[in-house]
């Protein structure tokens, strides 16, 4: 049965030593101090390893259950949903006003990552309360915030979000979901949405749900989409729960993974809802929520890939099989452990020095939002916009190769369903899927965020880049193990950015040939960054005469892993990027 | 739900066209007309398809039962397996005197693949028949022959193989398995192994286990196992069925995938064994078992990335969503399919160059044991020994990555079990790890078969790519589109190879800290010299005026693709070979 440990030193060295985040010019951040965010990651530790991680196979086995129109969750879903109310964690970062504790968003990501990791179906319960309370807090009524904020920042409701009809999901202006308004200014929404994740379940008293619905007489496709709230009980003027709502869950999904998140077929029939936002503008209300949950997804990935490297670091360091090439290690045991094998070896360091930069590279992105909100900071909002499907498509896709790679430690063990293992990849699977297919990530990444606002964005990127380097190349070791690889990485991505600025708008389809490539390609050169500031933060702390020497050398050894053997990758993607639309589109569809 | 279509057409081209093995030396081809290999591969097909495929999705869902020591197979099997065994299929390639049409094994190749496409766990049961009979075959007496042979090539009974015990599978030098000599010449063989696919179960009459054990008294390790004949029902002299031997399956496994095939636990308590080959000398005789296994799970590997792709390729023309952006492509439907879309196109051609070109290396490495069996051909043997971990490790991790591809191409829907997606991937998953996990086949690679014989086989493998290049460099697209970037991956595989000759003595972590590197490059540069075989064919049966011109430009254009896009992965894997060995050992593992 696997194990789940929080990386809590990890994170206090990426938020104080790399990030420096107490000395930030952000509202909130100077409250940020060692002690302060050691106290919070610990305590959120225990309850990840303690109370989620134990319910995560079981979670598995079990599944939820449709019963007469109800779900019911795995067996002690309910009582440690409870226990994070509890405990006030899913209000973590949102406002005191509704009842949060109003902490940055840097912070509520961190403990968002223990919980993912620790159990990602029953986290999902939470982390889509938290996104649909986030659209009412951006888009609603002073009245829609009172009577439903309150409770979603507490769990004591939970909520989700309604897109996917059965013959759309990408595609949204196909959807057929109605609203008719009422006299009363409610609207009365019918038609089919699947694939709605918490959709029913029995840890709440009542679901909000946000409903993207067609107005009739509205504008045709993706322009005539409104936003509804629908709430599975009305709620009364004086915040009592009311009638049950014309909305019933139809089936629940059998899936591949996340057996224990609810993922529910929802029938709406004429039941009231409350328009949220603008008519029409629906799209634009439902994206707060959605590149939230895009961030929060892109955090799966990485979750996913530590706990399953946790495990099977355990594994490797105690399974004995065969004798390390170079002479026995262990001369009075049977055999080595399989640590001592130069490709399971391989395999860890692909593992850590991902997850180790992936977990710097969130934490950089939700300090970007901090700014973004906190200081109305356009750059830093512009810069996130940029990497949010880097963040979601790139981190989903390496961290379910690294679940995949961390199953495979385990040899036949790997494939059985008690050890745990195929757990973390089905459950990894999921997160290269929802909230926008990789595919649409690229797709976003390349068609619209490249060059929205005349490309400044990403130029601001390789100035960032730029100036890292440019002000610590003075450190001989920091400039030949990391700044000239990373340089190297950067080189790549501005050639491949260049060949999408002159191809684009001639031919689009050149662009997008190479859209997949261009997001890992960003994604390396991302990670290489990472690394390269991680690195700085250790020669600095080794310079300082730090006690802690084995943290900081294994660090910087991790470091050179990835910019040696991982960060190559870009010159691989820009060739493939600039062999264009030809190889991609020459065969016609009809001779496939 | 799923289908599978036979890719006889396919199999046809290359057969004959590319590989000629009508016009081989070798005994047997000459039969192997053009008519001949359709009616088979047609008739092989209609099972595959109709038989076979429809009790895909239920061995998934239904799983085998144990009860009360017998293993009940899912709905349908029992017949479905009536029906291969009437058709005679599973002596396809067995001898004549033991009741099999004693057809080459490039036959048996392609019959093979469709089978693993339609239901893998099924074709299991069949598959470990044939390779225990093989070592029999090859190890066995005259008498174990007839006893055994005549009910295994008919699969009246069917056999497995026994190495794994619960704290062993790659070192099975540690093995606890005994065989205690009798006084009649039979041995007494009690012990428990793990993972004995096919272990148990109501398919057939009796079940012949091939069991690894030890002798007492014999050599330490790996030096002193044995290979012992362990039948389910002890044989009379008659042939008929004598008593129950001790052995029994104690549980069965809970799998990632392949529910439809009996993973048992075997407990073996003095079950009556005769011993296969020479005492102490089992390990040889179970590689005749596992070599033959290694290359039916390569095979593995691109079966279900076949049918994945298949099933993928119908819904990419199928599902309706978002338009083509250079305009409209159905534009009288509500949107385009989703193979206009240039990234989904990508991942299409991803599967489609690597499917069409691993067949094509598939059948080549079978029609290299027919010439070193049927002709005895050291030289072919030594090639596709060496080409054996290739087949094995690189078919099996690009063959689930294509699964991958497939299923993403769902969207949503690729999660949900009911579609069938997520089968593929999780039935391919296991072709990595079994029959020697896909790191043992980097090490077999490095370690092992490249200097076996003063490295002679990997250079004939050079002067082959050699000389194809300059037999056909005149013709001037074959040679830039084809020859050209093929010589450049070689040059890659020749410059790593000598980075190992010269450190492997040396440094012999620098070596394995690449193998897996290797085994992807080798790999490649395998699939890029079908590409070029296939091209050479197809531009010759285009200049021959052949009718079927969009076939041949298909292929000219998925050849391009894989040498353009996929090949140039050499240069990274090159690149990380020569990092060597301090990236990956530096790091001290107390330091992970």
């Amino acid at each position: 049965m696997p194990s789940y440990s929080a990386p809590v030193k990890d994170m206090q060295f990426l938020m104080h030593d790399v990030f420096n985040i107490a000395q930030q010019d952000v509202p909130g951040y100077a409250e940020l101090e060692q002690d302060f965010t050691a106290a919070i990651l610990e305590e959120a530790g225990k309850i990840a390893s303690n109370v989620l991680a134990p319910l995560n196979a079981v979670g598995d086995a079990e599944g939820c259950r449709l019963e007469n129109g109800v779900v019911r969750t795995p067996t002690g879903f309910k009582d440690a949903f409870d226990q994070m109310r509890q405990g006030g964690w899913p209000g973590l970062d949102m406002p005191s006003e509704y009842g949060g504790q109003n902490m940055p968003h840097v912070i509520g990501t961190a403990v968002g990552e223990m919980f993912s990791a620790a159990n990602q179906a029953f986290t999902m319960y939470q982390g889509l309360t938290h996104g649909a309370a986030s659209a009412i807090l951006a888009h609603g009524t002073d009245a829609q915030k009172n009577t439903y904020l309150p409770n979603m920042v507490s769990c004591q409701w939970t909520g989700t979000m309604n897109l996917t009809e059965p013959h759309c999901g990408t595609d949204l202006g196909l959807m057929r979901t109605r609203a008719e308004p009422q006299t009363d200014g409610s609207y009365q929404i019918s038609g089919q949405k699947i694939f709605i994740s918490s959709g029913e379940h029995d840890l709440a008293e009542n679901i909000i749900h946000l409903v993207l619905a067609k107005i009739p007489g509205g504008p045709e496709g993706i322009k005539g989409v409104s936003l509804f709230i629908v709430p599975k009980f009305l709620v009364n003027d004086d915040g009592s729960l009311g009638p049950r709502n014309s909305l019933s869950c139809g089936k629940i999904e059998h899936k591949m993974g996340i057996h224990g998140n609810s993922t529910c077929v929802m029938n709406y029939d004429g039941a009231t809802g409350y328009l949220l936002g603008e008519a029409h503008k629906g799209m634009r209300a439902m994206f707060t929520m959605m590149n939230e949950a895009r961030l929060g997804v892109g955090m799966q990935g990485l979750a996913q890939a530590d706990v399953a490297y946790q495990n099977a670091l355990a594994y490797a360091k105690d399974r004995l099989q065969g004798r390390a090439v170079t002479g026995a290690e262990n001369p009075n045991g049977p055999a080595d452990p399989l640590i001592v094998h130069p490709d399971i070896r391989r395999a860890l360091m692909d593992q850590k020095s991902f997850t180790e930069a992936a977990r710097a590279f969130m934490l950089w992105g939700a300090a970007l939002i901090d700014r973004a909100h906190r200081n109305n900071d356009s750059a830093a909002d512009g810069l996130v916009s940029l990497l949010t499907p880097v963040i979601k498509g790139f981190l989903t896709d390496e961290g379910y190769d690294m679940t995949v790679k961390a199953q495979q430690i385990y040899g036949g063990h790997g494939y059985i369903e008690e050890w745990g293992m195929s757990q973390f990849t089905r459950d990894a699977r999921i997160a290269m899927i929802y909230e926008g297919a990789n595919g649409v990530q690229a797709l976003d990444l390349v068609g619209r965020k490249l060059a929205s606002d005349g490309g400044k964005h990403v130029m601001a990127f390789f100035d960032l880049v730029k100036s890292f380097i440019k002000e610590n190349e003075d450190h001989a070791d920091l400039k030949t193990q990391f700044l000239d690889p990373l340089k190297a990485a950067s080189k790549d991505l501005q050639s491949a950015t260049m060949f999408f600025m002159q191809n684009g708008m001639k031919s689009p389809n050149a662009a997008l040939a190479g859209s997949n490539d261009f997001m890992h390609l960003f994604g390396h050169v991302c990670l290489g960054l990472m690394w390269a500031q991680i690195a700085k933060a250790s020669f600095a702390a080794l310079a300082a005469g730090t006690s802690d020497t084995a943290f900081h050398q294994a660090k910087l050894a991790t470091g050179r892993y990835y910019m040696q053997r991982r960060l190559p990758a870009t010159a691989l993607h820009l060739t493939r990027i600039n062999s264009g639309a030809a190889p991609v589109m020459d065969l016609p569809a009809e001779a496939f």
